[in-house]
């Protein structure tokens, strides 16, 4: 995978069922944004609050409507899980896996490095490693993923640790391996790009495609500056997503923004209504931004 | 609940499959040895391995086979989940349902109140709120858990954080409301029933139901004294079948004790040599006090 | 040392200097209400706030006023100050000195271990260890305790982790060994002493002296339901000097039973007005408790 | 200030004793190699392992010695010792105070701004905030360091938390007011500089400083690819010295280099076989890049 997409938000609606018919048009909604992949069931969708069956519908519909290609998170704490959900995106047409550290139980890196080995062994679609220290308390090393990036059916990594030295440390090593090594921080695009990494999946992508397009296009074309600019100007609103006021505050957002991203499942909450007026401002700052782009 | 009971292992063959036989045997075989209830798809299950049907599956077997009351785990980072895996307990026949603090996303503790809350409204049996900071990284406030107290189909819970000071607390809080406050760790066993804990759900009740049944006998008895120290006396073991060596460990001793605790499941491995040499040591000794009880 | 004794707060005057007079008024004050030793430039007593010289003279003031064994606190996170502190203790009449582990840079089990062997080496006086994970982040092991245990100038341990499992697991390390474990967590202090334990070292020794003399009194003569009840009884009030509202919470306590406690040092700074309300309940709470002993 | 310097680290003789003369060569060592200002008793300097004596000691030095600006750590857990360092390092020719966020004690932000507060509003010279979560597990929030910047007696910051996602919020909030944004991870020097930041306090600077330099020369000749592709290369020895091998692999790496670095100071320990064999393999590498720069 290259360039830039989101980890979907999934759209529930207001009695918290999965709402395909917005899960179908917000796909559309990004795309005409710009979105170079979709990751469907990443942490953003709020995957880990979805029935097994629930996932593997909203990758199946995710994969049907959806003209670019699609990563599909995978990942539970289990192999068992791990491999029925891999098998099941690999029968809805998506392109690749995503699959979390597993988390709950606490495992060391050579454990992971054994678990990752059989998910991609069993899988018919490559498998992309997933570190999300935030949600899983664990940081996949460096070591460990330049083993794992040996394997012919792993095919990349999304890193969300926001450590751009551990994500140099890391590209030195799969360098000159097939191995696509992405970043999960929207807050560090441009300089994950910039260290090689292939792109990002983002948070930001979900609110803002026009800006991680733009910052990646900015990137190709050898415009550094103005890829780090921008990556700066959307430091905020992405903290305010993600870190900030967190999946409630993403979706409440992309409402403002006119887009299908239906309301959040229990446990999580509307953000209230003092995260609404500092998402508020953000987006209007937003706007002037993308008026430039 | 009143008394001790194990957060029962799960059986699995050499393929990892649940093994519904060496299931049934299980509950057959620590019953004999003594226990209060049965806590099938706790921690120790490796219920976050399985899939939700294993899960249900495993409750329905154990509620089938069980002549004690059973407290069925059903906690999931999302309500739905919950909710569908506790109606699947109360169908198979459970008692009450065990959910565990809501993962993966952090939460703040309002939030998990009202998760708890939409929990209990729905619930056709009671519920126990389960705290385990280890695995989630949440501890539940005692003034959280005491306004939870007071909601009529909320009935305990099992506090796993080993932290006697907050027990003290909740316990102060709880100590006039029909609420069963029970230990889950086997280290502090004595000091939770003194501190007024109606019982312990252990992990040290799959490996050693002759001592945690013997410890909570001595409590009723008024023998304070002996609960200490056979309490001291199953510290080591206790832990390293928790914090030490966890269920790889716990598992394998059970089966050297003769139990039909059968395979972990991936992502965890067996014990490594050094572990097991441990781990035999330690069984040696519990088997000098098994003489005693 | 055996029994219970305050880490000793320090009283500054409303300028920040350190109060001798009142420092020599407050051993005073404490032993009055009932105390076996003496901790001062413990952690309470803010040492970590003070020069190196503040510290020493604070050891001798308490020393020399004391009618009770001293144990003074003398740890820094470098051998060479541990040294001079410990030396400077001596000196001035402490019976032995209590060395927190080294902190602000992490060490292994290995360096603590030579570390704290340097300083028994070196000491005039017994050497007690102090751990104190809230503070350090570093919690010894039950293993390196034991080792440390069987040299000849290491006397004791003062354990803050407030972790009875623990506890019990280096109290069975230890029990033959001329090796004083004492407890730090007021709110496990029947607990710890049912388990062994020699005393305790508490900050609610320092604002209920009454009430932690009369749990290890109750202890003493076999009473350990009543060592149980007050201990449960003070858990509210411990927590709010300690976790809850810390130092400044502490020494406004003090004040309001008329202890000459003085005023915090920057950074601390006095409670605000919710924190006070909540102390005074349970100051009431306690002379209700008083009364009783 | 500007550029690149080196937490410098201290020389100690084979008996733990400051060694001044090492110490005067040491700073021509580096200076020779080119550093734009000198720091003594950061972290790096074991600062927290020696007495305030010899850390006023070595600023002197320091400070009597350098022909470039010395930026002097001077923070202590505690207000008094912090005025007392700061104000001994006015005295012996510093041009700055690098005062650390007060760690043992946890302090909230409010507490935080407050001590700041009172320092820059007694210092002679100019002060730097220093937060480093890796050992205060304190993480300075952007808005209260805005609220921070606008005090004219506080000239900048070093960063050391190594997230640049935050160092970008925070620089967003500074770039109108004369304050220095400095990062303290050599991993990210490029990128830092990059987001607006005025230069680096850099471990690296101790062992590499022609690379510290090369790279900030290259970020100010606008040739951002070389600042990026050196920081590459040089993330693994950086790393290996700061949170592989820590300060002994700093002081072994410069020793192996023939940099007068002295020995450790206990707690710390020389660092093992495989350490220095690491370390021997990265100073490899560097002396390659170094033949380039």
């Amino acid at each position: 995978m290259y360039g830039t997409g989101p980890p979907l938000v999934t759209p529930f609606d207001a009695d918290g069922a999965l709402d395909e018919d917005a899960l179908r048009e917000l796909v559309g909604w990004v795309e005409a944004r710009g979105v170079d992949f979709l990751v469907p069931c990443g942490s953003n969708s709020e995957a880990e609050l979805m029935t097994a069956e629930e996932r593997a519908r909203t990758v199946e519909v995710v994969a049907d409507e959806a003209t670019v290609p699609v990563l599909a998170g995978t990942g539970s704490p289990g192999l068992t899980e791990t491999l029925e959900a891999t098998d099941a995106a690999a029968d809805a047409g998506a392109d690749a896996a995503l699959v979390v550290t597993p988390f709950y139980y606490g495992h060391s890196m050579a454990t992971l490095e054994e678990y990752y080995t059989a998910v991609a062994d069993a899988a018919d679609i490559p498998v992309y490693l997933y570190s999300v220290p935030a949600y899983t308390d664990v940081k996949l090393d460096p070591d460990t993923i330049a083993t794992l990036a040996e394997h012919p059916n792993i095919g990349g990594m999304k890193d969300s640790s926001g450590d751009i030295q551990t994500f140099q440390r890391t590209q030195r090593r799969v360098a000159d391996l097939d191995f696509d090594l992405m970043v999960g921080s929207g807050g560090v695009l441009a300089q994950a790009l910039a260290a090689g990494g292939s792109g990002g999946v983002l948070a930001l992508a979900n609110i803002a495609p026009e800006a991680t397009t733009a910052i990646y296009e900015a990137h190709e074309a050898g415009d550094h500056e103005r890829a780090r600019d921008l990556t700066a100007a959307c430091v905020e609103l992405n903290y305010a997503v993600t870190g900030g006021y967190s999946v409630p505050g993403l979706k409440y957002a992309m409402r403002e923004r006119g887009a299908p991203a239906g309301h959040v499942r229990s446990p999580h909450r509307p953000p209230d209504d003092d995260a609404k007026a500092a998402l508020d401002d953000l987006l209007a700052e937003f706007e002037d931004l993308r008026a430039d782009l």
